[in-house]
């Protein structure tokens, strides 16, 4: 299979071409917004019509006793990992004796002190609902106003994190949102839902449930709330999925912020091979350290994206590979807590995993997709959203009316510039570079990812 | 990341420009060997000079009692696997309620009769030695002559398996290569090693050990063994590793027969990308169905090697994902022989694994895996062969002398057409196409492939 990558070379020039032929004659045309039912049903099959349960109810994400020591006794194992090749920290993945080290410590530390993490996973209020058949679990966080002073004006906000993340990565950005500050005129109030098919909320049981039909579940998840007009914040899916609601619904959208935004347009992706090569065109000198050209973009989809290319692909296999396999699904998850937080982590023995985040931190995350079950159902998120079918939705050509902010963490794994962003931000009213910080900054660094948040929604003028 | 297609497509366009414009000026000039170090130690770290034991010993695959036991209480957790979406079949991979109908055949049927199935993979020799400062284990099947009659010329025969198989591949293919037969002038003394960090033979604990280099230890071990010149068959890996010996060793190989030849050199691919867009230029209408032209090979690829994209970026990932992890073992080593088999497969709830193969056949083969613990080891030889350095040997530049023949399978997955072969088959004698057949052709249809075999053998006139 050695010649697999000239061949991934070969495809790629063709399938440029054809885009490019059959773009070429609408590519500035503004999108038409798809028919998307908006109350389709995404759960098992049923021997009578549906009838949505509209209740909104307390959700108590307790584990069983039974789980976590079953959890402690598979990872007593004795590891029978094959040692790192001589001399490799992450660069072939997950280094092995760091497997071992975490698995100690899950086992050892964290776990004896479970009911204390539990209990601090309680400390934000968890709910569910139903929505289109399927259940749906986020977090309701409201805010609060200091005493004596001016009550501040109160924002609803739509907090969605990606894939391999969780509600988890939100613990310490959420109560700065809530908490009045002198940096902002505004307290949100946060609904963070685990997306469908991640951690407490149930997957779809159908085909044809990507990023679009995730944003219409959303969506009407913040009606179901009782927020008609809200905010979104995300990174990774909850970008792609949030510009799809902001996409699609711009009736309900007040803004729309993100850590990772993208632009998947035809003359998008256009402009982002133009401005590979011709950098100074695209590019404010003074940020040019951010965009590194088409030579770092073809080596990071080398080099990091194997897992969307197997999870886009093999979704089922990967995800029964990972299914009650708690020591393989801790290296699956962390190494991008490690690579994507600083690319240049791979280089460590130890991924750097401890620099930005703390074991516990980490485990949290694992955790919830361990108990939950749910690494197959989160990984074909990929294969039902980069599939001809969604493509053909064009949401992407759907220009996002609401104001928006693009703030771009220097680690990130690709960003992208104001000006290939334009087309499909047409409101862009806030764009920054930080020279700090990767993939997860709401896990990594809230209070910067919540002063950036609120430099926007002060430059928005939503009043 | 919806968008890494996208951008695989751009990397593409630039790569082929790069590779293009690099190659130009030298593209029909034949390649010069490689220095390489015919002697290099890939074993573990030594304190002292090291000193190779050439010794070959009778080598026990005898599987100790606690580890059969061991595996079947891991296969009788419950299952936790998420149901496959309504309808699906394996187009999203291993299929959930096939994998716990393999699971429990292993578990109650196969492992009932383990020592049954252990005699089974005795049946042939097995023998380990040092090379390079690994041991190599290897089937070493003599030939029988038939009393009364004149007796047939023995020809050396290196016969190498691939990912995800073993020499258990082979287990019918060899008596038919051993045992004189009306179609064949010779009979075969086969050498079928485990390659390097596959089921019995040690993998390699530095880093740089691609295809080039386990060349070297395969040639090795023949001289070793005690064969100066010697055929070559394989597929998949084994494919590829034989083109090396041949290219590398044309002093040692008498002729090199596969099942899966390809030309990566960059005429080859410059050739194959000419034939898609003009098959009639480069393939004859007779077998115009086996060359499905770019578009064919771009979904194959997307669809179809993500496995190899995260091997050759995360080996050591996926490996601890599938270390110790039966189940999730089963169903990634299996895949591959419902989708390679027949691409059809795909479609079937039980991805078609018994049509061609029995669960006694596939979980041997699962088992060499999970007994030996060598899938991180064996998934690195696609990061060490699928990297700069090891294209920069260039030995795909090198034509091979010996006298060649190609058989393509119908199910292959991917097919070179002779024209496209030419410039690295120069003494291409034999070129067939099968209307049956997948990409396990030794283990799924051994009589076709030994029938091709000798004929090959016949018109090589080796005498």
């Amino acid at each position: 299979m050695a010649n697999v990558w000239v061949r991934i070379l070969i495809g790629g020039l063709t399938m440029l071409v054809a885009i490019g032929y059959k773009n070429y004659r609408d590519l500035k045309a503004p999108g038409k917004r798809p028919d998307l039912d908006n109350n389709a049903y995404w759960g098992p099959a049923l021997k009578e019509p549906y009838r949505e349960n509209k209740a909104i109810l307390p959700y108590d994400i307790s584990v069983k006793p039974e789980v976590i020591e079953d959890l402690k006794s598979q990872l007593s194992r004795p590891s029978k990992a094959q040692a790192p090749l001589e001399g490799v920290g992450f660069e072939y993945g997950f280094n092995a004796n760091e497997l071992a080290k975490v698995v100690k410590y899950w086992r050892d530390t964290y776990l004896a002190k479970w009911t204390e993490r539990e209990q601090y996973l309680k400390k934000l209020d968890h709910y569910q609902t139903e929505i289109q058949g399927l259940k749906i679990h986020f977090i309701h966080a409201k805010p609060t106003q200091v005493k004596g002073q001016k009550p501040k004006k109160v924002l609803p906000l739509l907090l969605m994190h990606g894939w391999p993340g969780t509600v988890r990565e939100f613990y310490d950005f959420i109560p700065l949102l809530t908490t009045p500050s002198d940096k902002s005129d505004y307290v949100f109030e946060v609904i963070a839902p685990s997306l469908p098919g991640y951690g407490w909320s149930q997957g779809s049981s159908k085909t044809g449930f990507g990023v679009a039909q995730v944003a219409v579940v959303m969506r009407n998840l913040m009606l179901r709330v009782g927020f008609n007009k809200f905010l979104v914040q995300g990174g990774d899916w909850g970008s792609i999925i949030g510009s799809n609601v902001a996409s699609l619904f711009p009736e309900n959208v007040l803004g729309y912020h993100s850590n990772m935004c993208g632009n998947n347009s035809p003359l998008g992706q256009i402009k982002l091979v133009l401005a590979s090569f011709f950098p100074s065109w695209f590019v404010d000198s003074q940020h040019a350290s951010f965009y590194k050209g088409l030579g770092h973009m073809f080596s990071t989809i080398l080099e990091e994206m194997g897992y969307a290319h197997i999870q886009a692909s093999k979704p089922d296999t990967i995800g029964n590979a990972l299914i009650d396999n708690p020591a393989g699904l801790a290296a699956y998850i962390l190494e991008k807590f490690s690579t994507w937080t600083n690319p240049s982590f791979r280089s460590l023995p130890d991924g750097g995993l401890t620099k930005r985040f703390t074991y516990d931190q980490l485990l949290d995350n694992v955790m919830i997709y361990y108990v939950t079950n749910s690494i197959t159902t989160s990984v074909r998120l990929y294969s039902e959203s980069m599939v001809a079918s969604q493509f053909a939705l064009a949401v992407d050509s759907l220009p996002i009316k609401a104001k928006s902010g693009c703030t771009r963490f220097a680690h990130e794994i690709v960003h992208t510039s104001d000006s290939v962003l334009a087309n499909k931000f047409p409101n862009l009213v806030h764009s920054t570079h930080h020279s700090d910080g990767g993939h997860f900054p709401a896990f990594e660094l809230p209070q910067q990812l919540y002063d950036d948040f609120v430099s926007f929604v002060q430059k928005a003028d939503l009043s």
